[in-house]
């Protein structure tokens, strides 16, 4: 008997008759184990858990806990959903059904008959009846007329125009039940394993993506392997319906957007320039501590400029077009990024080691060309600021370095609320060394100062190996938002081509010239997506310290409004912003509005407050603390904010 | 006898007989005012003092101490020079020889002689014994055919050139001594009046402009009716060339430029980005008292904007060409002003008119297209960050917006150390109000509005009629530097037509939608210009809450480092931007060093000082404070600062 050697995520190496399932393999290893297993990947290539196994190599088994398993989850899913649409609506015809980030989608042409909201709860029920069925997904070869033939007999012409497009036997089917679908794998071992499946949305799609294409009916949904995970992903969805961006800055004033000025292009709002005014004035506070310079760079740079740096030959052709002059022969490019000039500014007078390192920061405007279709609200725009700078160091400071940035980035991240990050670590990949520009020994330099700095700081890391820039290593940073949401924000990299390419020296204690390191980061990342960030973290109850509005003066009746400007005015005196809330109206209907408005302290004027020279506090929320002093008000206010705002 | 009736500018009518001449009128003033008058305009054309007048009109006679004074004897005095260098030069080719802003210039054909600086002082003697001559200049005409050929026997072909293009019958020349040019006239009564000359440099010049044209020598130069003002001129022109801010900028290591990013595209250093956030928080906090609040805005704008705006129509071809995108078919501008989008940000949510005025605030970076030839400095740049506010407010609102910006305007120059200063209102010519756009009504309360302003707040100012944009009237502020040149430096304008042309609204307390007026303004101008201006105002010695460097530490030896350590950590506790000079080298050095980079307090510590805990002072410029206590110093800082830093 044949036997093959089957290598694990862990090392071990187990051996098992050839013909093995990578179930089979899951069950050697135990059977509760096996129980949770819906996917696997061998060599690198997705298979079926029931693909027989016929040589050595790597197996990965993946669980609902992966994304992988996921993916295969959903996508077997679509197939679910598919066969309900076909019995639903007889003669509609398929197209395509990947899984994406969270569920799937099917596009369908569904000829004269239409699908709407309504009609979810009926597909729901017939996909779930099927999924009950525990049909096992079954995967199976066909030659390209056979399957040719199939889709012509149904009158399919996209999977027709599919297969046309497949090599001879390449073609796989997955079956399941009565449903076939021209597919290339990566199922979940059979149906029954769905639990509950949601239909969330309907939309149009063009075939193929091309608007000259027949339009589809894409058809998204999620499902999951038990019901209580569908009740919490709805109800998440809906908080983040809630806290989306777009909607709350909106509602607080803090930006918007002009069809005239341009899509993707934000207007900061009185308030929201406020709040990204005090977010800078944080950050600028805590570089002048860290030894870190600004300085002040146009928003264009000649072509010439980018052609030097390198950006020009590999995103020239899908940025912003060059800017060309009237009457002189000059092209200039919207900057893309901050580093080039940097770079110029290092380069406009020679350094020593003993001035190193230098650390320019700016709050640099940058302008990248995105599709209109892409946009979306401050997350993908045209136009954003980076909370920019640019080490340069010698080899020997790299280490020291990468350690205070990330000092920065976690003072930064913890000021702002926080709480939940971790981070990526990426370095070259060691089998294709030509991929990489720089010594391998500064490489290694790089790398081990990166994951020392990491393991030092006590960060939740991960390595990818084969993720750096081909110019040096980086460390990415991931924030888990009050939803659980993954966001990649602040970023810090090493970079070993800019020196090259700009021809920056240094002169060493050897009295040579010698090339720098920079180090590029952003602990924000930019200020357009950070604030976003916050807004769907906070859902708008920012930190005292930074929100618009801290306080809002209601006094009860009109009589009162004298004594609440007074208090207005010793408000600002403590520095405490606060509003006054004068209209003709009820508290009740003032204190709703001002919840509405995320204002942290109500602070409610009347005959006793008067009488007494105190304020009324009730935090946002519905606490009540009773009558304050001023003085005892601004204590509160100034306590608050030291509990989140540490200096640095 | 024939009697003309001739008004001067007091509104007086003289009778004179026909065929006075501008002196005979001068002399009928008084004798002694007739001796300073050297040139004269009547009916609004220049005219020889020597002209003979035979109809009615009005007259206006010169001095030196008018600028129309000063262009003829310039004018006349490149005449001198012109005969000077014929003399010294036999054979070489006159062409033209303006006055311009300071002096005059002559542009001849050298052939194959050449002048340079070790020629100026023959030339200047030469000239000065011409001058002595008192040699009358006299107008005469002459027929086209007649001015041909005079030239065409010197073999002249540039004047024969000049001829060409003018109508026979208008061609006139001017005679003096043995000299003879063509010319329109415009001259002093005689060559003795000029007692000083200087040629001042030599340069390359096309004729006419044009490249393609043969390249002659430009020989500027400038005279004085007195020796003293010349030497004095001398001196101010050796101090200028000290405080020229693009030497100061390098020196003090304010800004730079780089070829590759681009000329007029300044880059702000540490030193400089520091103090232009300064000067920015300065202003904010001002406006915030003022009541404006801060947005911000993206650096370009879809096309259409500007067709909106009327800015495309009247500067798009002299302007950075559109930028396009590489997918969709889009065009954008680099902003060349902010207030487009400000009236995007005030169209983007309805407003009564309780809630105006609305003051838009932002530093906004612009790009303008300039001719490399023409950029200069910070002061002629391509891209310049304006102070810029919008204010948005009702007719009846303009009077008291207007006074409110003109005080934070005087507070700005007042905090800047400028003494001297005076306003231009420029308001429209009544003759041709076709020229403008907005009703009579609005206009007349706008131009009464800047007028009564102008007059209440003690200005010293001018009315220009005509000189209105068509959009609105304004007010610009002219300052005098330390060496008495005028810069124009703030702005404000009031604008019929933007709010016009974006369709901008405001609910009226008659529940009717009205157009709101908007006031532009910006106090410095521009960041780049104003920071140019201050340094050559200042010559780097910036008032004392502005200078990057406020003082330095000078230990006489190594061994009080420690100490001198110690002292800085406490000036900065106190908010005193200190240097520690620790090189290696005499204090006197370092004395002179810190001398010449301006540095308001050198603070000297040894043993004494170590001992009684104190520093020795010593002012920049030598004076000497003695040993004071660091609390004692950070007093005097505060003290000197307060006393130029008001609040607002």
């Amino acid at each position: 008997m044949c036997t093959i050697k089957i290598t694990l995520p862990d090392g071990s190496i187990k051996e098992h008759k050839a013909g093995s399932t990578p179930m089979d393999i899951a069950k050697g290893i135990s059977e509760g184990f096996a129980r949770n297993v819906i996917s696997a990947k061998f060599n690198d290539t997705v298979v079926e858990t029931n693909t027989e196994i016929n040589e050595d190599g790597s197996l990965v088994l993946y669980t609902w806990s992966n994304d992988e398993g996921k993916k295969a989850f959903w996508h077997s899913t679509s197939h679910i959903v598919a066969q309900a649409l076909e019995e639903l609506y007889p003669g509609i015809k398929l197209t395509i059904g990947p899984a994406i980030e969270n569920g799937f989608y099917y596009d369908v042409d569904l000829g004269d008959k239409t699908i709407s909201e309504k009609d979810f709860p009926e597909i729901e029920k017939k996909a779930l009846e099927i999924a009950r069925g525990k049909h096992d997904f079954k995967m199976r070869s066909a030659s390209k007329q056979e399957a040719l033939s199939l889709y012509k007999n149904q009158g399919n012409q996209y999977k027709v125009e599919l297969i046309e497009d497949l090599e001879d036997g390449t073609i796989t089917f997955c079956d399941h039940d009565t449903f076939t679908d021209l597919c290339r794998g990566g199922h979940i071992p059979n149906t029954g394993i769905v639990k509950a499946i949601k239909i969330l949305s309907v939309a149009g799609a063009y075939w193929r993506g091309d608007e000259n294409n027949p339009q589809l009916t894409r058809i998204y949904g999620i499902s999951f392997p038990k019901q209580k995970e569908l009740t919490e992903y709805l109800e998440l969805l809906e908080e983040a319906k809630k806290r989306d961006h777009r909607k709350l800055g909106k509602e607080l004033e803090l930006f918007t957007f002009s069809q005239k000025v341009g899509q993707g292009l934000p207007l900061w709002l009185p308030k929201g320039a406020a709040l990204r005014e005090r977010l800078e004035q944080f950050l600028k506070k805590a570089q002048k501590k860290a030894g870190y310079e600004m300085v002040v760079t146009p928003h264009i740079g000649q072509k010439e400029l980018y052609v030097t740096s390198g950006h020009y030959e590999k995103y020239g052709a899908d940025s912003f077009q060059p800017i060309h002059t009237p009457k002189e022969d000059e092209e200039f490019l919207l900057k893309p990024m901050n580093c080039p000039h940097h770079c110029e500014i290092y380069n406009s007078r020679p350094f020593s080691y003993r001035e190193l390192p230098k650390r320019y920061a700016e709050f640099g405007t940058v302008y990248r060309y995105e599709q209109s279709g892409e946009l979306h609200g401050l997350t993908r725009v045209r136009g954003f600021t980076q909370d920019d700078a640019h080490i340069f160091c010698t080899p020997d400071q790299v280490d020291q370095e990468f350690m205070n940035v990330i000092d920065l980035s976690l003072y930064v991240l913890g000021s702002l609320g926080f709480e939940n990050f971790t981070a990526q670590v990426s370095v070259r990949d060691p089998k294709t060394p030509e991929k990489y520009i720089g010594t391998v020994e500064n490489w290694e330099k790089a790398e081990n100062a990166i994951i020392n700095a990491a393991k030092d700081k006590g960060l939740d890391f991960v390595i990818e190996e084969g993720e750096a820039a081909f110019y040096g290593p980086k460390l990415d940073f991931m924030v888990k938002d009050a939803l659980g949401r993954q966001w990649q924000l602040g970023t810090i990299q090493v970079d070993y081509t800019l020196p090259e390419r700009f021809d920056l020296t240094y002169k060493g204690s050897d009295n040579e010239l010698h090339r720098p390191i920079m180090i590029h980061r952003a602990p924000f990342g930019s200020m357009e997506r950070f604030v976003a960030l916050l807004l769907e973290h906070t859902g708008g109850n920012f930190p005292l310290w930074l929100i618009p509005d801290q306080a809002i003066l209601l006094p009860v009746s009109e009589k009162h409004e004298k004594y609440a400007e007074k208090v207005l005015n010793s408000l600002e005196n403590n520095e405490i912003r606060a509003l006054l809330d004068k209209r003709n109206e009820t508290v009740g209907k003032k204190i709703r509005e001002a919840e509405m408005n995320k204002i942290p302290f109500m602070l409610i004027v009347g005959e006793n407050e008067e009488k007494n020279e105190t304020i009324s506090i009730r935090k946002h929320g519905g606490e009540d603390l009773g009558a304050l002093t001023i003085e005892e008000f601004s204590g509160l206010v100034t306590k608050e904010i030291n509990s989140t705002l540490k200096s640095f």
